[in-house]
């Protein structure tokens, strides 16, 4: 309210990597986005593939991929009407670095749960 | 109860890119290693430098991260102590991946955009 009350920076440019990481550095996105590497799916194939998800979440997280341009959904005329899931272009290129990411999971998880181990003992 | 209530699948091996996800996928946790990447901070720099963070989200990032084997914490004898945080060399492996993410999201912000306002053009 006051004049001189405008510590807060003035937000001038968005910071990139922020505005990214808050959609795709989600969870469920990560695991689709690199889930539908390996192909176009159906909802149902998803719903059994990415373990753990519920419907409701599958739903919403494919529709933020595909409003991000990272998924294209395609509706088949069959009966009943049949839905196929799959990475564009930028959906492709984004898979990459998230590949790596989860490359680096795999190595080095025992080293992250060893850590822990020893913290919490620590810290116990 | 009923001996047949078994359907949920028992988690024989836990999912590594999940596991790593939860905790490194957070925008926070991303931000602060790729911040720490320039050199070892202490704390006020921290708070300066990732733009947004709040002191409490600060701390509690940190103390995760240091859990994990990513952060290395020292204290050094000042008046009052100081305390400065690096990345360990775990914490180094994880940045090569999370910098080619950012690079991802600097080089197509705008067509995250784009399709964005596609979609709520269409979805209006």
């Amino acid at each position: 309210m006051a004049p001189g009350n405008t510590r807060e920076t003035p937000q001038v440019e968005p910071c990139p990597v922020r505005d990214v990481l808050e959609r795709v550095g989600d969870k469920w996105s990560v695991l689709l986005v690199v889930h539908l590497r390996a192909g176009p799916a159906r909802f149902s194939a998803l719903l059994r593939g990415v373990d753990g998800i519920s419907r409701r979440m599958l739903t919403r997280t494919l529709r933020l991929l595909e409003r991000d341009g990272l998924v294209a959904r395609e509706v088949f005329p069959t009966t009943p009407p049949s839905v196929e899931y799959s990475l564009t272009e930028l959906g492709r290129a984004l898979a990459e670095p998230l590949d790596a990411l989860s490359e680096w999971a795999m190595t080095h998880r025992v080293r992250v749960e060893d850590a822990r181990l020893r913290y919490d003992a620590m810290h116990a």
